[in-house]
């Protein structure tokens, strides 16, 4: 089997830099083409930085090229609240020593996707703006992609009740995606909340001994001290890791096939994903919508990837 | 302690009739003011007919009075696809002896409130055409309304993937209820979906013999078989019920004091509620929304309420 | 031909004022079955004293009902900085000395439109709040009104920059009357907008010699000063009375027959009647547009229906 | 004076044709950094083969490139009724000798402005798409942006009651164009209905001998034609035109300078530009909105214009 080539396009980010980490391990047969950056949790530049910093801890050979820096249509908004004033505060990583590659996200990604003899997954865990401007700009390489595996929405919102903040901070740009035609894997809120990193899976991840695991240990002491500060959560959740986590392994996931439609004008509820469980509205799923997780085989595999960045034995059991 | 005064206003409607039944047997202590009856799962006509049909029932001497027959704004909605042609189709009650008392449900209501010396409980279980017309028609009530212990609304929708059919109906309505400043007493399908008919329950229920509680045996079956059929559901959540059992036994339930609001604008979302269960918005909480349910002890006074109707001995022990 | 009957639904108001005064004169054969109010101009109860102090002044024999506090939906709206505190500053008139008569607006146009053996025609020149809530309260009343002839919206607007007062203070009601089905003429900025009280016709105006008169020109003034001040017009138009004009010389104006919609949900345009002048909808028509007015005939006939009011020789010519 | 660097994005479309004529004209002393296309009137494609036909009849050397096939967020909509098939038809054109430059439409607008030692004008005559785009690419541009000087909303619609076509079509765009800061010239409907290409407009261009009059001749006979037959105005308005007249005389037409807003949300209001004539919103002004012109000086303006193409003498006198 040939590697799955995927583009991870983000905003890093605590939980999409642990995306990247387990897209990037050995435990990973993944292709990654590029990183590409959008504005989302923090500015665009500084998630770019975060970006480069990870490749940098990883030794990471792909470009990472930057995107946009506002949404599609609304004005912008940032969750330092949630990430902190660098987009990944808590652990300390050195300032990046590679650069980013010149050019638009955007560009990067139609390209990829054109000059790629297989298809390619497109992996978004920040807001939707590059992959929508992809779509608009160059409608033709929908044909080349092979799906788009994205964190966002939900049942429910945490940005607002009604919407989660990837779908919220550029709910037109979700409108773009869900409804391009293009396969979506969607791991929305009901997903991602069932892979909170508790003190218990902190402390699995402590005991392993090497610089990524003591990055991704640090990442999820501040990022669940923020979730417990804010929403009065055991711990953070993983959201954008379960991205990657279901490239590694797809049955970590239960999934519904449903229609999912994106509220651009509502007044409470911008940025909600309409999402069709019930299938009442007879609209025709372009989703597949995970919405249960085997947590002890997600978290097995989390601490066998984290291991195979070495300093302890990793074992082999998928 | 007098006795709590209510108006129940409603659409039955298969679970608002069991609604009245609650609240009209011997367990409870409420003070019935009157039915009142709204376009909802049915045309308003019809509504009246089953509402006078399970008063003769009960032998219950309370006026009946008819109210609106279409929504505050948009167009009418039914539900015959759950409820049937006739709104509660299932048993075969007589064609009712009680004649409905002249006048507008919306006047009643204004009239009752307007009169009693102590605060009066609405109790609507339908769309809220009725109690937004008799708020805006006579805003002076509020002060002399205890609560409105309603069934509507819920994190996640029925009629549409994000509404419940009573907010549906009449979103507008809600949101006049929603914004009045009178205290909201919330149960959304978050909570009455807790409260499923199973076979098991109907099995409890069928042991108990009386007339009455046969009639809710063939309600709950009729109800039932719709659920499963519609949504693949074990039995028929006896959404209204909730707001009768609360008035008897408040600590059946569990609340949370949020905002919330009501979607009228949205394109894929009219008629949600934006329970804001994380306190995001910052909004002064206007709703206690039900979250929880105890479920055994829910279903034991549930068969000590039919049980009260006679033909066994009923045992009081709350 | 025997008399045509109206209610007056209003919010006096200047121009409401004028309209009452046109309806009432000797050059009138209209049977005014009642005056009603509406929140609009100012809070209803200010409304209702002003319309019986014109009553009054007229020595009118008409029951004067309160009607709706507050819109359907949305919060309340007023316009002091255009009509002043009382809604009608400018002239002095003696505090009331007539009373209104018991009972809400909206029962009364139910009631007298059930009861006309000929049809009823509702003139409106505030929110349209009163007409919607009959309307939804008592649906069957529409067989028996001849037209709504209101005042309200046009092609552009005068509160926002896509909406006129009276239908942006409640567009859910404005919603309800344009899709009831009822005829609609209607007075919108358009029309109205072509019969500004200029100097010239103040002037023309004082040379009469009674005491309505009288009071027309104070509050000519004090309108026209209020529209120079806000709006940079040579004067006030008189909105409201197109209606009674037109139902004493429906041929002073041309009209259209077109769709009108009202948009209810619009970001910049809530209030907004978007009025189907090129036919590019495809919808039916449900509105009698105004479009043009033949000034001349207009003034004309305004002068003479203040001269009916005594003081000078009035001449019978139309 | 140096010359004024344009780049028109078009979609051409008999006024568009006109307007790049204009500019390429002798009488003109805009610099013409490029064409570029839209979907609008007809698809993409076809715009840019009517863009490279007009670029072969006047001999014009610039670039021509393509852009957005889609608006940024909804669904394509084209005006085949109104341009015909080919988005151009009435006078046949060989097919173009000339081909379109390579890259897209966004990019060339990107690099252009950001190249240029002076700021540029962007003169869209289409929707707003490309230039959107542009700015959410590369917000950096906006200050090496003169003006964007367009075509597109008005007081009143002519797709929609409410809405203009260019604007209709994709408004999220023009809803980005008009909050980016940059300087608006706006030529609505309310400036370009009137330059109605009237039987005696067309008679005095028919007079001019050279092929360029000749072609345009034939474009104001189909354009007038479908004008007359679909919204009953007798002869076509050159709505595109407004945007180069003004390039070369500014004064041809009078501006109030004003806030305007798009509608996105509207439900009969989708596309509406709520433009603030009357300063009731208290936002501050971004656009300097063109509500009259001076049409004896316009028409004589264009009609030398076209003598300067030769043929005849060109007399300039302005």
């Amino acid at each position: 089997m040939t590697a799955r080539k995927v583009i991870l396009d983000c905003d890093p980010g605590h939980d999409d830099a642990i995306s990247i980490i387990i897209a990037a391990s050995k435990r990973s047969s993944l292709e990654i083409l590029g990183i590409t950056t959008v504005a989302g949790n923090v500015e665009v530049e500084k998630n770019t930085v975060n970006a480069l910093k990870v490749k940098d801890l990883l030794g990471l050979d792909v470009p990472v090229v930057q995107g946009a820096s506002r949404p599609l249509v609304k004005d912008s908004e940032i969750a330092t609240e949630i990430h902190g004033e660098s987009g990944m505060d808590g652990p300390v990583l050195p300032e990046p020593v590679s650069r980013k590659t010149d050019g638009h996200a955007v560009d990067f990604i139609i390209d990829q996707v054109k000059q790629s003899e297989e298809k390619v997954t497109l992996v978004p865990t920040g807001p939707l703006t590059n992959i929508a401007m992809a779509l608009v700009k160059a409608p033709e390489i929908k044909r080349n992609i092979e799906e788009i595996v994205l964190m966002g929405g939900g049942t429910f919102g945490n940005w607002t009740p009604a919407a989660e903040f990837n779908i919220y901070v550029d709910a037109e740009a979700a409108k773009v995606v869900y409804e391009s035609g293009v396969p979506i894997v969607m791991f929305g809120l009901d997903a991602t909340h069932e892979v909170i990193a508790t003190e218990d899976v902190q402390k699995r991840i402590a005991k392993i001994d090497n610089n990524v695991a003591d990055f991704v240990s640090e990442l999820l002491v501040f990022f669940g001290d923020m979730y417990q500060e804010h929403f009065g959560m055991a711990g953070g959740p993983i959201h954008d890791a379960c991205t990657t986590m279901y490239l590694l392994k797809p049955e970590l996931f239960g999934f519904k096939h449903v229609h999912v439609a994106i509220e651009t004008k509502g007044e409470f509820t911008y940025g909600a994903t309409a999402v069709d469980l019930l299938g009442v509205t007879g609209r025709i799923p372009n989703t597949r919508f995970a919405h249960e997780v085997d947590q002890e085989a997600f978290w097995n595999l989390f601490e066998e990837i984290l291991e195979s960045y070495g300093g302890v034995e990793s074992h082999e059991n998928t």
